[in-house]
């Protein structure tokens, strides 16, 4: 996966003919880009090289650059006091990559943000236990680490089009409730042989130490004993306290809200705790009036960041770009229609392709000017296909509000136009 | 290398007696932590929940989290006025993961840090070529792109352990100037096709667009044409101006300066251009008077970040962990010794390893209070090993100034003082 050859997008494999046809849309591009400027230049056409500021303790942005997340008060509404606020979204339509960069992580939360001083926090682990611990941050920093690069994902991000879709909306006011980082901290495997787990314990309560005390169930499975991590490191400094510093849940591949923030305690027990997060919050109410409890797993999803919602393209040569992800594990195969899923053509996959994080795909495509719908469609190492919007409520009915997956289509009209479509 | 097994450090790896010892050790620094509490503990243990902030639109840093890049004069000039620093110190000793965080990536300039206006910049692609073109950025952002995971270092990195040490030096001080970001652009070769590049051009020069306008003569081997991107985006947004906004040549696993930052020109010819930034600087003067050119790829290195320089620790259970990197593709190895390089023993690799990445690596040890030195030694894909500070003296000399990679010896001394020494 990341030897020399497959370590990147392999130039050979685009062939010369896609090369010489960007050739000439390229020519088409810069020319109206920059209007009566010849391509064929001299260093006359390149500005002169300027003085520059000091040497700094810290590489800030450009003054060109416009970046921030997008406080939202929920479904459907939009313009918001950001004391109203109950999530921030990541400006997917604005990023590259698959990196979120720290700061611009989404972040949900139910109590606003603390920000707790790390020398006095504490994490209690106790219950069906050999010996309760209470551990201080320092405590866990001395501990064997892992460090991995997954996505967090709230189970509500995409609800905006569950039942209608507003064409006003960007991919960040869709989908901006998923973000990718790098975490670093303490396996749990580790800290649940520290205390000496009861082996008919299968299940672990996690709490938050905000105001709310976010609370939730965890089954002991496998899987998510091997891999979820008591994080104390983002992007490879102290979490942001939108992301729970000094401490969080990291729970790979499964909803952002069981990736507690601000952790404060791990209960062991045989049983799930019923909390009201996962009682009158977080359960699925379905077609038939029942709710659903603890479906807990992202599924496989995408989204094309570019070109979407609320930005214009031009006839000829556009590349269509997003970004892919799945609970389930590694991305396999991302498929693009440019004719409202008539028909799909396989888009690359940019490497490394990980587990649970973003992958990023891109394809070439020209575009000949006639109003039409850009959809993109991922798949997972399980063979789990991202469905379209039908399905999705066909499945799970329209009083639903988690866990939407549906496939997303973009439309452009005969301007260029892009809007938020339902399929 | 992404699977469900090997995406983390597996903890069944570490074995009942390494977590029973630790679980003893851990009693014994949380104990010293938090003088005269109980660790089996209860919720009365925790600090209660307090309110939080409103949600916003960007995620800054606690204010319990102190990280700041180091400004610098040049070796043995540690303490400087900013408007005199020549580069600016990644303080690996207070980061974990393998992501540098994007505005601590270290910086390196010759004319200060210039903030150039998108819109304006151009880049000139000309020399041996079918048809010259000079593209906006909007031109490069709308083609084909890549993302990879990279380190840049400068070659100095390393320099202040040629000749003597300093006790008083951090590893922030002596290994700073390297940092793992992930890159986004355009690939090399996907330019070189676009502007149909002659077959007889077998060199390419790189200019920058700073006031000093560094200019260096890139060889075109196939690795090279490969791998080289012109790079847009840093940790999935713009390019910081401290790492070459708008672009910037990426060189993966080469000399930091030939990453040529504010990339203005590339020019295809058929011989180095003998630049000042080839001849009078970047040479290696070696000990026979002569001076070497074009010594590119940076060699396998590493380093151990904590505990390192400056710090103190306790005797009992201390966790040993670094930083790993060659330009020659992949870490394979690390060994560590904790007796002054007279026995070693392999450390964990975290995974993903990705190639001319930051790989880290971690060790458990018991120190038994007792002075000695640590050790850190790395191994890459292509059986390199990471010489002892003598063999790079007896290969290169006491003149040479650049591509210092002698393994790093930390001592440790009875009072678990860790200094910068020799070995």
């Amino acid at each position: 996966m990341t030897s020399s050859s497959d370590n990147m997008l392999a130039p050979s494999d685009r062939g010369v003919a896609s090369r010489r046809r960007f050739l000439t849309a390229s020519v088409g591009v810069a020319g109206t880009v920059v209007a009566g400027r010849s391509l064929a230049g001299t260093l006359a056409d390149v500005p002169a090289r300027p003085p520059g500021a000091p040497l700094s303790g810290h590489g800030e942005r450009s003054e060109y650059v416009h970046l921030g997340r997008l406080p939202e008060a929920g479904p459907g509404m939009r313009k918001v006091d950001p004391a109203d606020a109950i999530n921030s979204k990541t400006p997917l339509d604005k990023l590259v990559g698959i990196i979120t960069p720290t700061d611009l992580h989404y972040e949900r939360s139910h109590s606003g943000v603390p920000d707790l001083d790390p020398a006095k926090h504490r994490l209690l682990i106790h219950g069906m236990v050999q010996k309760a611990l209470v551990l201080t941050v320092d405590d866990l920093k001395a501990m064997p680490s892992v460090s991995r690069i997954h996505f967090i994902e709230c189970t509500g991000n995409g609800w905006e089009n569950w039942k209608k879709a507003d064409p006003t909306l960007t991919v960040q006011n869709t989908h901006g409730l998923v973000s990718t980082n790098e975490w670093t901290g303490v396996p749990l495997r580790f800290l649940i042989d520290l205390v000496g787990k009861d082996r008919r314990s299968t299940w672990m309560l996690a709490e938050g130490g905000d105001g709310a005390g976010v609370d939730r169930s965890i089954p002991l499975t496998d899987e998510i004993m091997n891999e979820a991590i008591v994080a104390y490191g983002q992007n490879g400094e102290p979490l942001r306290p939108s992301n729970g510093f000094p401490i969080r849940l990291l729970m790979p591949g499964f909803e952002g809200n069981l990736n507690i923030k601000w952790l404060r305690r791990l209960k062991f027990g045989d049983q799930p705790w019923m909390t009201r997060w996962e009682t009158a919050r977080y359960t699925q109410l379905l077609a038939n009036g029942k709710a659903m409890q603890f479906q807990l797993r992202m599924e496989t999803n995408s989204v094309i960041t570019s070109p979407s919602g609320m930005v214009e393209i031009r006839p000829g040569y556009n590349r269509i770009t997003g970004l892919a992800w799945s609970g389930h594990g590694k991305i396999v195969k991302v498929e693009i229609s440019t004719n409202g899923a008539k028909t799909w053509k396989e888009a690359q996959l940019n490497h490394p392709v990980l587990r649970k994080a973003h992958t990023r795909f891109q394809m070439d495509w020209e575009w000949d000017g006639k109003p039409t719908k850009i959809v993109s469609r991922s798949t997972d190492e399980k063979g789990n296909v991202q469905p379209d919007r039908k399905s999705v409520i066909a499945r799970m009915g329209e009083n639903a509000l988690f866990h939407y997956n549906g496939q997303q289509t973009w439309a452009v009209d005969a301007a260029g136009r892009v809007t938020n479509v339902l399929a």
